[in-house]
């Protein structure tokens, strides 16, 4: 069996996520599924980095399934981009060693959260990221970011239910920049929890529009509750950049 | 009577251009007509810089209207973006000189045609430029670009049929850049013929994927006939940025 390996980059909008869900739910899974099926003429299944959230986007998600076609990569580049929907494009695709599962051998992953900070709304970026017509400042906004960088528990930053698994991750840098009008939140970590980057996202807008101090972090951290935290902002601005592999 | 003058910006992708033809067609000037007119309580209509191509998007649409209405210049920036579609927003709205025409000031525009210059399409920029997959030479470009710039007949860079009018326009310069993965071609001139963006546009491109040589550009004027330029790019990569006046 050959192994392929995929970089998929899609626009989330109309979208239910990436895990499919039913037979014809609207998913990214389901339409690649689909594709991939029609081409190797058998119902072939493709393992995703991690889910998506319905309505957030893709620059780097990583995907693999096996098969059993002579096909060359070239040909399924080809075949796969052709029939796929305007909203999902396979960026890359490679033999991968039989061994590579896209979801076991995560290392870790590269998000952003993108926020369009001027008064008025962009009618070009309005799907592809949040507005926040307020002006945000971006060094209280780093301030409070370096106190979520570390090793914790990272539960009151999610929508995670009481759970038998850790809700401990690591989060290895976070960064805030201005370009042009957009507010940019990058943050790498080993695994994020549900929910994480946009409840992270929306605590760090309080801050930065001075609704609270850095600080703040630290009471959420210590109260240790999700309803402590900041509101989780919409999906349309986040974006899978990167998933990393050793 | 007051005068308003406004900045508009357009997604022009669901739009048949700027202009209203009938009551109900989907223009941008349709639109505004409708929102503007409620909130004064009388028909109102408003005059624009000039057309925009059905599918083309605007920074910097300028439209005015004449009103008795007394309400503040604020009320009316919060009524009209409150009630016009996500895809349309007013910038900047001021009261303008008695004599101000949004037409017939006019001194020059500024228009920009972005090209997504990528081998694979992008899922995000879909709508907002136009893909061409082949590597363009900008250096190529440029110097076909420099035989545009000045004062000629730009009768066979139209679509403008047999005419009374002149169709002698100015074109004070093009500038041609690589951004990320755009190529952004940016015009600015006293006047454009209808098309004379979009063929320019195609011609170039014919030019930077060497097709064509750059002494094309002479070619096309020496002959003088619109069917030995390049083909008119689609609108969804045209752009209208400024508006210029005295």
């Amino acid at each position: 069996m050959r192994n392929i390996r995929m970089i998929v980059e899609y626009d989330g909008t109309k979208y239910r996520g990436w895990q499919r869900q039913t037979a014809t739910d609207m998913t990214i899974q389901g339409k690649l599924e689909h594709v991939i099926s029609e081409m190797v003429g058998k119902k072939t299944e493709i393992v995703g980095s991690g889910r998506t959230d319905a309505g957030a986007h893709a620059y780097g998600q990583v995907a693999n399934f096996h098969t059993k076609s002579t096909l060359s990569i070239k040909e399924m580049y080809q075949y796969i981009n052709q029939y796929l929907p305007q909203d999902i494009v396979v960026k890359e695709l490679k033999e991968a060693g039989p061994r590579f599962h896209s979801r076991y051998n995560v290392k870790g992953k590269k998000y952003v959260y993108r926020i369009w900070n001027e008064s008025t709304a962009s009618v070009f970026h309005r799907k592809h990221s949040y507005h926040v017509p307020q002006a945000l400042n971006l060094e209280l906004m780093q301030e409070a970011a370096a106190k979520l960088v570390g090793t914790y528990d990272f539960l009151p930053f999610s929508s995670v239910k009481k759970s038998e698994k850790t809700t401990v991750r690591t989060i290895e840098s976070i960064t805030i920049e201005k370009k042009d009008a957009f507010v940019e939140i990058t943050i790498v970590g080993d695994g994020f929890l549900y929910n994480m980057v946009r409840i992270i996202t929306g605590t760090l807008i309080e801050i930065g529009s001075k609704k609270k101090k850095p600080t703040y972090i630290d009471e959420i951290f210590s109260v240790g509750k999700r309803q402590n935290a900041g509101e989780t902002v919409p999906s349309q601005g986040l974006f899978l950049i990167e998933v990393y592999y050793n």
